[in-house]
């Protein structure tokens, strides 16, 4: 077999036996009927769809970040009281307990999915529940990839949800390949942040053959079924000598001719605080602190705020810790925190620091808590707000911040106005920081989880690195700092470029950071600059990125 | 009663008694039986659904435009198979239609509000389509508004709702007032395009009581219950006298010192040719073609879009016509034309030309049909795509009318990165329209259908100004015109800011033309482009009003 070629998300080489996903519906017979005992029949029923709740809910819990808030979603469908009673009523006509979930379930979704044609949306996550029921009643696995394994495996999917994927780790998975999904997919961003190679955007790849040995190069994005013992050893050789060669870029994030750079770590809590010091975080750039929110009936009391944020705050002494305030609503929403009304499209809608506006006593109550973790930390604490628009909401959350008595307050710039505006709200707040993911989603209205529009995502897109620099150069008249936190940091040539563009610091999943450190410890600020410049210079993302990197000469050495 | 205030959309003065609308939901008993004959009670049921589909159907059709697409969905909630079945069982176990139809109604409504946070759009439009067929059944008058009237009403509301408002004309309203709502609300675009004074975002207006005589102010934004006679008369007379001066501004568009501006129309189809005619327009600056797709099973044929097509383009011999090929998708949904998968937020989805991408063949009958309407045509054609997010998608687009042999292709400026990258585009094809509304939904990443982010939607941002002078300055460089379509030109005083802003031509809902004609006679370019100034050198929408018209004397004179 000749090798696949798709896109390389996260770097390195990857070895092992394919295991293809494939979701295989199986529909239980419209005959099944049940022995005669209801009562029985509708406990086993209501047994089913609470494992199935359960078993969505501590895949969430115990995976933590985006994932947790879409299996939670999840589980509150397998235990809707409507859905039992329906359920119910067709046990009690006779029909057997498995074929009475499907139905019940079907009519749901023809609800969603038939009402109009833009109700669809979740269908696919309402049919993963209906799957997960209907096998616990008729007694086959759970839908869903291996957790152990003799020797970790390629995973091939068409494309990969959250819970496929929540629970995997680099002791099971050699490499992910998808032939969907694109740089900031579900799979992309699970790949950087467990440190396992990922190829994506790979036609073919489901139909190599499972148990086949597959190479996968996540730095080439090439894929490579059946090779011979010769490619496995050059390709190994290959990324140990890429190892050792990022190996040797130590220390703080700086250019070859010593612009300083901090580079910070992404994480979701404590629990990520291990692999940001193993990759060598200089801080915290996103604090994303979701986690002590979601799937819970109210929201976390101070203390139990205070005791998580100081965790993280003690774990960087002399560094800074960049603490994003619950960035609820659209695809997060809290039971506690709903929008004010029907939402047609809810990541235009009331989510993020809007939906503080309706609910100050929540941001009040997590800025006091960050105000007194930060009281006696040895690192200092910085708050910023996401989804802000305008001055006029960054100055109504800097004044909570001074009121809290944090000592610094700043704005993420995620939506167009803020970057055109970037100046305005550098006069009105301590620091500004790029998420480039959301950015990019509403520079081009193109929806993240639409595949379609994936290449409207690339975060070479011309357009999006002009609005990078109008924030940078907004920050910068008012001296103040501009950091991205999107994933286009972890992206080590990109990562040259924002820095060209007048970035201050760029924080990542931190398996990404040694290779990004590396880069810049191989070019000059003038270096990024004219490679930026380049890459503006362009109409396309692929025109943008071959002319940044072909004035990268270091990235050449470093296989990056 | 003292004055209420708000924020005045349509310009004019408007007397009449309130019509205070309130859905009061009428819950049919629980206890509710029919009289045995199940038989005749479905046909009831069956009947009563239709006539709700079939009036709902009929009135998009009447009103057309967007209003046409949004009643069509609801005739679909109507029609539903599923629905039907469920109604038909739950008279089938005895009860009563009205009350079998409230059930079904209600586990559809649980089902799409419950499944989840995220997954209750539409349950308004559900709910609206319920209603109507509990009245029906109830022998009831259907919720909605007087379509008839032996004075003309103010109408008031807390919002309202296409259904609410597609047929209604100015014999009938005189004025509408609403609680929510923003300058680009359903409610603003109807009265604009049918010229009657409107003032949105007006709290404690529906607690006028009904009947009460009602003064609106549409052009001051204030609205009087119970005014004096001597309140009344000075108002119509100063109404009078603006229309005086709205009425000495004459012939084709132009700043005082003769730098000229075509005054354009936006129109929905051939019925609205003639109040763009009466309003003095210079031709038509977006034709939307979408009144020929929507509410069918397939796409019209060639035959009938060049016979539309020439009916509008027979009728502006001399001027130009800008037609937009279709905008399907998001909330104008096409049963032949559908997005290639779920799409939980469709504002940032498979819509305009992006839909196209995959249904080429609708894009060349309509290119070919307009090539067809436009040999022998009086009037030049124009032709423009939506939802353009960059070159490469202007470029196809711009081939593919080469092809079809038309003789200008140009694009929308509606997503930010087109705007950012205008210069690009203006490179690539022959001209430019801004698309502000959606602009402004983008940039600020907050739908237009939500009332709590309507503060967002203000043209006068100074982020919006931002984007537009950054696509006439682009299209400029290539000597390309880029004009303004969306809703921010028909208000006068901005009008001329986005002249000032490099803008080469207006168009607009036909009654906003003679002011804006107005305003623009009596300023020169070079206080158009120091208005313009003075706006972006502000940090927010007041203050880029109020710096603004401070700069344009020449508008207090005419009342504007």
């Amino acid at each position: 077999m000749t090798a696949l070629t798709g896109v390389g998300v996260s770097p390195g080489v990857g070895v092992g036996p394919a295991y293809v996903l494939s979701y295989e519906v199986v529909v239980p017979s419209p005959d099944a009927r049940h022995d005669g005992d209801a009562a029985a029949e509708r406990a086993r029923a209501g047994a089913a769809l609470e494992r199935v709740a359960a078993d969505l809910e501590e895949r969430g819990v115990r995976a933590g970040g985006e994932a947790e808030g879409i299996l939670g979603a999840q589980a509150m469908m397998a235990r809707d009281p409507g859905l039992a009673a329906e359920v119910a009523q067709s046990i009690d006509g006779g029909a057997a307990a498995a074929r009475a979930v499907y139905e019940a379930f079907g009519r749901y979704r023809e609800a969603l999915a038939g009402a109009g044609g833009y109700l669809g949306a979740r269908v696919a996550d309402l049919d993963d529940v209906r799957d997960r029921a209907v096998a616990v009643l008729e007694g086959r696995p759970l839908p869903g990839v291996p957790a152990r394994a003799a020797e970790p495996y390629v995973l091939v999917a068409h494309d990969l949800a959250p819970a496929d994927t929540a629970l995997l780790s680099r002791d099971v998975v050699a490499a992910f390949v998808t032939e969907e999904g694109g740089p900031t997919s579900h799979t992309a961003i699970l790949a950087r942040a467990i440190g396992v190679p990922a190829v994506v955007a790979c036609p073919g790849a489901t139909s190599i053959a499972a148990g086949t040995r597959v190479l996968v190069d996540g730095t080439g994005g090439v894929v490579r079924a059946g090779p011979t013992d010769g490619e496995v050893a050059g390709a190994l050789a290959a990324a140990a000598a890429w190892g050792a060669a990022l190996a040797a870029a130590t220390g703080p994030g700086a250019t070859s001719d010593g612009h300083r750079v901090p580079l910070l770590a992404n994480i979701g809590g404590p629990r990520d605080v291990a692999a940001a010091l193993e990759h060598g975080a200089e801080g915290v750039g996103l604090y994303r602190t979701e986690f002590l929110f979601l799937d819970r009936a109210s929201a976390p009391s101070m203390e139990e705020q205070e005791a998580a944020y100081r965790e993280v705050l003690n774990a960087f002494p002399g560094g800074r810790v960049v603490v994003r305030t619950l960035d609820a609503g659209a695809d997060k929403p809290l039971a506690f925190l709903p929008p004010g009304g029907d939402e047609p499209n809810p990541a235009l809608g009331e989510r993020g620091l809007r939906l503080f506006r309706t609910h100050p006593e929540i941001m009040d109550t997590q800025l006091t808590a960050l105000a007194r973790a930060a009281s006696g930390a040895p690192s200092r604490v910085e708050v910023m707000a996401p989804m802000v628009a305008g001055v006029e909401e960054a100055a109504w959350f800097a004044a909570a911040c001074g009121a809290a008595g944090l000592p610094s307050a700043g704005v993420m710039v995620e939506i167009p106005s803020a970057a055109l505006r970037a100046s305005d709200l550098a006069a009105t707040v301590d620091f500004l920081s790029l998420g480039t993911n959301d950015l990019a989603q509403y520079a081009f209205a193109a929806d993240r989880q639409v595949g379609a529009l994936a290449a409207l995502h690339d975060p070479w897109q011309p357009a999006l690195l002009d609005l990078v620099a109008l924030a940078a150069e907004g920050a910068g008249e008012h001296g103040k700092p501009c950091g991205v936190c999107g994933e286009a940091a972890a992206d080590p040539a990109l990562a040259c470029v924002l820095v060209g563009l007048g970035v201050t610091s760029l924080s990542m999943s931190p398996p990404a950071l040694p290779a990004v450190r590396a880069a810049l410890s191989r070019h000059s600020r003038e270096e990024c600059v004219l490679a930026a410049r380049a890459a503006r210079g362009t109409a396309s993302a692929a025109e943008a990125r071959a002319a940044a990197r072909s004035r990268l000469p270091g990235l050449a050495a470093l296989a990056l």
